[in-house]
């Protein structure tokens, strides 16, 4: 299936170090999103300002906020030199129905990782905890319940999410999925948070880092069907809070530095669809109801 | 207890009429939120502009996106007539240690009615499916399984959201719980989603008339806790979809133009918590993990 096949191939094109991460996302930038050196050089100069706040936004509102079609670079109606084809027969980018036109929607389903062993020595001992490990499997039975046809299972390459996927993927037995790891996907701190808080504290190399490197996987992960996509897909990432959060700010086109207005219990679902227009929309967030409440945990 | 007299009054003002309805906002704003002509008067001047989304921002943040602490005019550091006060003895609004100081949280649970008959001639045709009922029984189930101490039901005098609230409140049966109704919390137009749907398009006196109720509604409801109030306080308002997306946005301080970028499952449960500091965090959207998927609707 040469969706998988390109999950793959971008996956393994993500190594483990920073040097490696920053070439994955160059090069997503400069093979996919037709913005060559400006982003990163922006990145460089305005290290306050990350470019991919800037949007360039394409419907006003009275308010002044605004919904950018394009934000993913995909936008069937629009040339790779981002300007729009003459031949758009139709202002409203919403009209889906046209003979021809991509029609599969994404359904991205990113789960946090289940509680884990905090005081643990570095990553490889911070694996999950009983408990953790039975809201694994909690939410290993929700997704199997919820009769889905599971294209891939990405995971962040951190010790807790690579289990809470390896206990889920035992719920999905007959579905042949295939499970892909992500350096891109570890936890991190995205953008500094606004309200600022006072208990986390990154230091500014944290959020010089981390942030191109989750937004990086945003763009990886984040995105519309292939106009060749023929049905819906439905799509499992396992990764962190932060991660998760940054990346429902961004793809509802919300300020990023508000992530932290949001908190997700661990194991949770969190679900975004992506509709061939490049609407985006969040039909839950952090839904744990399937844990009865003494299995809940935030940690 | 003196908390629940005051939700009580407030909600007993509350009239069904467009007059009634904007007297209580006219007096909210004049009790309790110093800005007494003017934000009316701009609404009427500039109608395509609601006055409540030019933030008067405090903490800027590097990209122009900030957090407002005094959202609600609630802030105890904040003289009523706007300015800081003097003896504030930190920058940190974050920090809620400080003796003497207001420490209880406000939950706010807000449900969605569950299915109903979207066939039946007027509202009160308009009643829940045999599904819907079902529905409401999982969400009452699960409030109470919650163990939360709840201070007040209130609900929208819809008869979907009636239906559901009484279902909801059999559950909840050793509280004493006690059940408001409130014309402010109807489904409406709150304002122009962006970006625009082709298949919904209210008129623009649904959003004239819909917008300030639902604003007010807001700012009834979603605020900070009372300095007086002792402990943290859980109340459940059974309501409507696009009421309960925009009151998301607007306790996020997101663009609330953005609301319809959100999707909530009949019987959800959505969950603000509102801290002393007037931090607002977004625990769940759309929470329906406790119905059995065949169960799940969004109509």
């Amino acid at each position: 299936m040469s969706f998988r096949k390109t999950v793959k191939l971008l996956c393994g094109f993500a190594g483990g170090s920073a040097v490696l991460v920053f070439a994955a996302a160059a090069a997503d930038s400069r093979g996919c999103f037709g913005e060559p050196a400006g982003v990163w050089s922006r990145l460089t100069v305005q290290a306050a300002l990350p470019a991919w706040t800037a949007a360039n936004n394409h419907t006003p509102s009275p308010t002044g906020h605004a919904w950018d079609f394009n934000w993913d670079k995909r936008d069937q109606a629009t040339l790779s030199n981002g300007t729009k084809k003459k031949e758009t027969s139709t202002e409203d980018p919403s009209s889906e129905q046209d003979n021809g036109k991509p029609k599969a929607t994404r359904n991205i389903l990113l789960i946090r990782h289940s509680q884990y062993n905090l005081s643990g020595n570095g990553d490889k001992e911070r694996v999950l905890t009983p408990l953790g490990r039975e809201q694994a499997e909690l939410t290993g039975e929700r997704l199997a319940a919820l009769g889905l046809k599971y294209d891939v299972l990405i995971h962040s390459t951190m010790s807790r999410a690579t289990e809470t996927a390896h206990i889920i993927s035992k719920y999905l037995p007959g579905q042949g999925i295939e499970l892909l790891s992500c350096d891109l996907l570890r936890e991190g701190a995205p953008i500094e948070p606004v309200p600022p808080v006072t208990h986390w504290k990154p230091d500014a190399v944290q959020y010089h880092e981390d942030g191109a490197r989750i937004e990086a996987a945003f763009r990886r992960y984040i995105h519309r069907a292939d106009p060749k996509q023929k049905e819906d897909s439905y799509e499992i990432i396992v990764c962190h809070a932060n991660v998760i959060r940054y990346f429902v700010c961004r793809a509802l086109q919300f300020p990023p530095e508000g992530w932290l207005r949001m908190g997700l219990n661990n194991g949770s679902i969190t679900w975004l669809t992506i509709r061939p227009s490049g609407r985006v929309a969040l039909r839950a967030l952090g839904d744990s109801g399937f844990m009865p409440p003494d299995k809940l945990t935030r940690t």
